[in-house]
């Protein structure tokens, strides 16, 4: 800690990411990456960025890809702002629409960045337990709030909320904003997208960097009434003029109009996930359903922090959380059927191994 | 304005960044771009970045760049912060170093995003008047002060302060922090990089938007003791884990390596603006001596507003700002030798027409 810090600074207790290995021959289950590549338009797109123009300050607008998002959900481009990947959208989020007099509510097992930003950004926060099960119980939310925050499907359960529940508690919730964290919706979800026309009080939060494979670009955006759309346009242009550069803009427009491509691999994930449930409940595993790219899984006979150990010593790497609840959960990225054949089959040891020592 | 705003909303003021045309015959001498592309290593080494790998998270620490930097000005990577832009970088360095209890101090006439800032972080300042000259007299800056940032060259002046007088400055400033913002130093000054190891409160700011080419890019870092910098980490990681992209990080790693490249453009821009500084007092034109790549003129019969539109009309674009004590003069980027004859041309003609209505 340093005399020249904000008071801020030193309270922080930064988000940590999963690990971003440099070797490249391990498999990578650890951050929910897609196994495939982006669409070749994407690709091309971007390819085609590389140039003089790059001496050029991009759209500070990015009226380009705004309106591809718009035009792709059928909606306007005033209802659409975009960021540096949803990490920064959710953070003008939290400081222009969440932080408020009343605390604002998520559940207690969550995307683990959103504590975060509340330091960040002072926001009072109660964090509210998920069921038994790992459901959302929209009952919980009836307190009176700031503003509600949820991943749907939830993060790192994988549960996803159904839209009616999602309408049942905007029709609840009239007097503060409702964000809905639709990181890994195209897995297995509906987006509350269509809602937003009627609640003027909803926004939702989507990301390139799952369904649309990248990750390595940084783009996110929200979708929402035009008046939460200009607050966070303040925030935003009080921050950076120019959050995505000329690659960002090019290849998220190509990606998002590539619908084929967008289909064709998350169905292939979506595939591989279920026969991924079937093997790893074969092996003893309990698994939270799940409508994203990954699963969390328990065994009752193996420790959670163990088991990632000895993946880890068979140079596959998944996610453990050390947090209550669910510290004998594993998340596991949903890779393809090659690397999913290589964890199950790992764990096929690892699991006969550690049953004969008991 | 609107009820789901947080309360510091509505009342900023955001920046408002220069125009970006979308008509490619302009000639644009409106935001200090480099008229020459970036480096072909640069552009090189993005081409080999578009690739299945996007789908991955960038490196969260940006450790190639890092050490790239590093090694650029002979320091260490601990002692190196990169962001998204310098714009982003100066946000976090206003949050977490400059929001402090005494206000803090900046040129009255500098970069219009410090008040800006300062409304998003809620950060006391004053504005200490520039001289007659519009030069930075360090005797004004001995109040007790919460920190101090200014461009060097200033903004949208060009003018350049010596290292010696930073010195002086940091030798009666020991108890906050000080910020050089060097966006320009690299056409025509000295960077005040060797002395962060003697001042552990000095924070110097650099881009790769101006001597780089790389404006559509959005890189910039800073470089201090690394506790400041362990500050700016910690506010980053509690923003957006990944604000560098892939094409970021591998694009400004090429762009640094390549001196001969960045001083050949350099060393071009240069003279070009010391030939359009001859001719531009040829025609009657006030300038403010320059030590950046653009130039800050005022004629003492033509209203600067009325040149810059006519200029317009021949489809050429400068910065005119409306703010008092700068509202009669024009800020104009160095463009080629072929867009500044054209320049000159123009307002020769321009120049002329309104001597004869007088």
């Amino acid at each position: 800690m340093s005399r020249f810090w904000s008071s801020i600074v030193s309270e922080l207790e930064p988000y940590v990411p999963g690990e971003q290995p440099k070797l490249a021959s391990l498999i990578k289950l650890n951050t929910n990456e897609n196994p495939y590549g982006p669409s070749p338009k994407a690709l091309a797109a971007m390819s085609g960025e590389v140039s003089d123009t790059l001496r050029l300050y991009p759209d500070p607008n990015a009226e380009a890809l705004k309106s591809a998002i718009a035009e792709h959900f059928q909606i306007t481009q005033q209802q659409v702002f975009v960021g540096n990947g949803s990490d920064e959208v959710l953070a003008h989020v939290f400081q222009g629409l969440l932080k408020q007099e009343k605390p604002i509510l998520f559940p207690d097992i969550t995307y683990s960045f959103y504590p975060v930003y509340c330091g960040l950004y002072c926001v009072d926060y109660e964090q509210v337990p998920l069921t038994d099960t790992f459901e959302i119980d929209t009952e919980d939310y009836g307190r009176p709030n700031g503003g509600i925050i949820f991943p749907n499907p939830n993060a790192p359960t994988g549960r996803l909320m159904p839209l009616e529940a999602i309408e049942h508690l905007l029709k609840r919730t009239k007097d503060s904003v409702v964000v809905v964290d639709e990181a890994y919706i195209d897995f297995g979800g509906e987006t509350a997208i269509s809602l937003i026309d009627r609640y003027p009080n909803l926004l939702v939060i989507q990301t390139f960097s799952k369904s649309r494979s990248l990750a390595g670009l940084r783009v996110g955006f929200a979708v929402g009434h035009p008046e939460l759309i200009d607050g966070l346009e303040r925030i935003k242009n009080s921050f950076n003029s120019y959050p995505l550069d000329r690659f960002a803009i090019a290849g998220a427009v190509a990606a998002i109009q590539d619908q084929a491509y967008f289909d064709e691999t998350r169905t292939k994930i979506i595939s591989t996930r279920e026969s991924l449930v079937t093997e790893l409940e074969t092996l003893g595993f309990s698994i939270i359903p799940s409508a994203a790219n990954f699963v969390f899984v328990c065994h009752d006979d193996c420790d959670a922090k163990e088991l990632s150990q000895k993946l880890r010593n068979k140079d596959i790497i998944v996610r453990h959380f050390g947090q209550d609840r669910i510290q004998q959960f594993l998340r596991i990225t949903v890779g393809t059927d090659a690397e999913c054949k290589a964890l199950v089959d790992a764990l096929t040891v690892i699991v006969g191994d550690l049953a004969k020592v008991k």
